[in-house]
């Protein structure tokens, strides 16, 4: 499938693909493709592999490949952006290398843990750009949560100003509504490229994110129409409608973004709507209770009847 | 006022009020009467004072016992608990005797930073038990995405079996609903006590943990009376109602609970209700640009008509 | 006493003292003379009081300011720093101002936990410098391993270009042997003040910070005529005999930097040599087994034998 | 060849091997093998391969595989562990099949982030033990400044109680000396197995951990050979000789710990001794400046002179 490579002008929903294992914990080939169609079907404008979320870090490097490889294959054409974050700089030329051979749009990395300092972030990023070269377009993913690594606005635009090969923003800073303005506004300095920003956090802050200049979302929400919707509603200019529509969902919104459980619930949620065939993780990996089930089931009926209520059934649902 | 001490039967919202300071940073014993008013026509249940929202670390020693002396005399009879965390036992210890000594229900305790595994725990809240006696009712805080430190259900259950003093889980790990679900389970072994659990993490996650058996929520929301009335929906056994009523704030739990940004929003939310003169907090502290209070204006607007839709307007704003 | 305020030339060994308590936990006001005694003796330049190491965290407001005025009274003229960190910025201005008052040369702070980039750094010590004013100087602790504050040169050099307040760094970042250069090779920049440095880590690199531009040490070991007279050997310009004569203490350099025991083998070498009544920790602390003790005599005893094999016994033994 | 597998009888210095890269940063086999002949002519009575200090994390599987097989080969029979740590299951039993089918006598496991509470570490091991099967010897590798997990003493008996592959802990806790003890004394009770323990942190505590129980030495010090004799000497009953000849060399123990630039000091001195072609570390790295070599110089003809008077030259420079 032919596909551009990723620019500054990315926009609209990369969903963060799980990546399905059977029951015993082998890689699910078949509810990979049906993910993929699942994620077509819901809209999606991209996909990024590989990410936390996508358990990339239980994968072996073959599997991690065909994981790529499938996915570009039946993406109809859609990006796809694909982690290749590594603590040894080699790895990381490597995974990218291995990624854009395979069709991918571009790759995200993620600074290492340790990095010291507004110098100790831009000096590793300028390592890793003249790494990979100005030909591989590369996201920046900012989610000091799990890596500790603060980004200041003022070392990423050094970063833009010096590789453009730096096309988006992938923000996840928490609080991180500031920060998204401050690079909004940074941007209007005569001569400095505006960059993509696609918004993560399980999307608990997208409307705010989409209404201070974020370009869409990159997140794993099981229920990924809505971040279409939502996207549609607002580049419609309909942001209150957006937001409208944003809110019957946030109930589940919060509730998936609950760290280590989160991914248990959005691979159930997953498996309900026949998106694949196990929820099943590798382990070490988190479960869900029977508890935990029933609390599901009762958000999503909750979430059915406010959509019906709403004349906004699920695009998925009504097929 | 008489308060009788803290113990398990504690139920209902107990309110962590804000420190509120005038312009120049001075504590404003005026807005410190009037927010206490504010709580009480929400029809909160007890107050919890001097926890991390409300600026304790910011206080002089005196500055403390003030805020609480100031509280309790105008707390209408409802409970008081005196957070009483500190680096130093003997601190711990004064700091709960001064509290007492005005008039506290009970005190509230966080692990100091450092602590090392299971019986790293046990040993140190075993430390402070003895410290303080089995008169003074403690509210074990467990809150770890500061403090560092992990409670084990089976830590927490050495302790409750073995010191009687301990009466209240302040419940605020994430993800926090399966511990909360294990120490009810564990609460049935015969002999076990039954205490009391209130949650925090700014209510995200209220109606599925008084779902989960939790007696009622202890946080900061801006909008008390909310708590207030999902607890009452729930007392009455109307869950799904209580759920309904919170899920039109939600937009606004979720946006108050922004780490760091958060108290900066609770403080202007009670200056705009007027229940205080000013939202400033003391340096260092967090502070609203142009851009975040059009977004508050926004978030506030849409819950206003929701709440006028659903034919719930505030009790407050109905005064 | 009259001691002058601390400037750029401070020199020398600023001893860390301990906070000496009675058995019963109480602070031991005879202890504290006979300790400022034992360190005059060693031939302190100076002392720094309320520092980690002195347990500061444990004092009560009013011990604080009683240890302070009863060191300054006795310490024969020396400079007294005195710790001044605190989370709020209105605490460290009243600790700072009482310090000052009751006689102190200067005071330290470090970062609270949490700054975030370079600008988070830079722009939380303005605002204590300008709450501070002109007129109290200042020592940056820098202490990365717990505050989690990476100070950056740069940073640092820009705080010296804008506050001539800021007269000292306490060198204690780990590795730090390449900042401490770097350092002092962006003072030949025209125009920048050179700072005093003085060093931490228990000392464990004293020797190589000396020649590398540190102007003495700021640390806490037990045998401080050794940190004076490796001083007085570089003074002198004999700096193998300096490193020589460290070396036949660092193996119980090495043993009293052990984080948490380490404070635990000071106070029991102090209470060893007579300096305080109690080896006593107030809770939390950490206490010595029967093994620590035997191990401890062991490591002692062989560094009489080699002090003496090298002519050179204690100064405090020779009394 | 044959080496036996790793047993509770293991005994003396492992050597943690650095990885050998050429100045363009590929993989140097003909120093993997000249490095390994410097191991063996110092002595060292086993080697741990593909540990944090040898860039395993820099390295790709099929590089990773190929230092294993390469320094096996080599190895005249002593025991190879190798460190099969992973974030997923999968890849440690990956690791460690591929590891033991290339001639490894165990593997090295130490805990993933984020693991929480006594039961969090003991459900972990457990998993990996029942994932390894019982004909896998495994290493425990305690490791918290790195890792962030605390292993209590109680938890490791449990797993050596329940799994019989645990057959030895990679101790490396700081401060650790009391829980080297206090496993010692554990291991007392009637039924219980007495594990191999052998000690890290550079060797800092070297003497006093062969003293308190120690098997001997997992780390990578440069000078091998004073960590083979200081275990002979102790094998001998001669600890006091064993712990002067520890003391020469301990300013560089010292030095040699730092973290961070640990390793790029560890690799240049290998390079200066001739043990491998190139100093060069993968990126990203450490590197030495001139000052650093130069304080490298002075550390070392110190230590040359020091070993000379002692009569002490080492076994190396004596060929």
């Amino acid at each position: 499938m032919v596909q551009g490579k990723l620019n500054e002008q990315a926009k609209g929903v990369f969903i963060i693909a799980a990546t399905p294992f059977t029951d015993e914990g082998a890689l699910d080939l078949y509810s990979i493709d049906s993910l993929t169609d699942f994620y077509l079907g819901c809209g999606v404008h991209g996909f990024t592999l590989l990410g936390m979320m996508g358990e990339a870090h239980k994968l072996t490097a073959e599997e991690s490949l065909t994981v790529v490889t499938r996915v570009i294959a039946r993406a109809q054409g859609r990006q796809v952006i694909v982690g290749a974050s590594h603590a040894g700089l080699e790895n990381v030329r490597r995974l990218a290398h291995e990624a854009m051979v395979a069709g991918a749009a571009g790759v995200m990395v993620a600074p290492p843990q340790g990095l010291k300092g507004d110098d100790g972030v831009y000096n590793y990023y300028a390592q890793v750009f003249k790494e990979l070269g100005p030909d591989i377009p590369v996201v920046y993913q900012d989610y000091p949560q799990t890596t500790g690594v603060y980004l200041a606005p003022s070392v990423f635009e050094r970063l833009v100003d010096d590789f453009k090969q730096l096309v988006m923003l992938k923000h996840e800073d928490a609080p991180g509504l500031a920060k998204l303005t401050r690079v909004r506004e940074g941007e209007k300095k005569p001569g400095r490229r505006r960059v993509s920003i696609l918004v993560g956090n399980g999307g608990l802050y997208y409307p705010q994110e989409m209404q201070r200049g974020a370009d869409g979302a990159m997140t794993g929400f099981a229920w990924p129409e809505m971040l279409v919707q939502v996207y549609d509603l607002f580049a419609a200019g309909k942001s209150s409608e957006a937001e409208d529509l944003f809110d019957l969902y946030l109930p589940l919104v919060r509730h998936e973004q609950q760290p280590s459980i989160g991914l248990a619930l959005r691979k159930e949620v997953l498996f309900r709507r026949g998106a694949i065939r196990s929820p099943k993780q590798r382990v070490p990996g988190s479960s869900l209770t029977a508890t935990d089930r029933a609390e599901l089931d009762s958000l999503t009926a909750r979430l059915e009847r406010r959509l019906a209520a709403a004349g906004r059934p699920s695009r998925i649902a009504a097929e």
